[in-house]
């Protein structure tokens, strides 16, 4: 049997990135601003975990203009939902072992 | 209701310590030798999280002499035996709370 902890994502294994995944997976988009609220990090903290899961293609980020105002929005990609699903299959799998 | 998040312990939040601690919680005492083995991970790596979990108290060193040579034991602590059932519940719900 495969060790459960052998399919944890490396790139997941950080609070703050499971849970802009866990707000992106249930919501259309998220401006940063939003993000920010929601988790209570600070700028620079939401900025670095975001920068990774962009930087794996987890999610993907969308500049528009709202009254004339520049205005950033993420979104989880197709690859994103996958291994957040992955994930939380290895993570419910370590707890079951353990029990 | 408590945000599951919050539970989570920073200090347990990767998984060469998760897996160390899986170990110890289910062996009364294991060697850095043998715990690297079945890691797979290097020296400095296991070092540096072992160290992370002593200074948490979460495990407990004991060094002593086998056959003249010295031996250096881990050991899961009340503390730290507590602090993983409580990392693995806030798993449990954070799975959940996505399912």
């Amino acid at each position: 049997m495969k060790n459960p902890f052998d399919n944890l994502d490396k790139v997941l294994e950080h609070r703050v990135r499971l849970q802009i995944m866990s707000v992106l997976v249930t919501n259309d988009g998220y401006e940063f601003s939003s993000l920010k609220e929601i988790l209570g990090v600070t700028d620079g903290n939401l900025a670095s975990h975001i920068k990774a899961l962009e930087r794996e293609k987890y999610i993907s980020v969308s500049k528009s203009f709202v009254d004339r105002k520049p205005n950033t929005k993420y979104k989880i990609t197709e690859r994103g939902r996958n291994a957040f699903k992955k994930h939380l299959d290895a993570l419910e799998a370590v707890v079951k072992q353990q029990k």
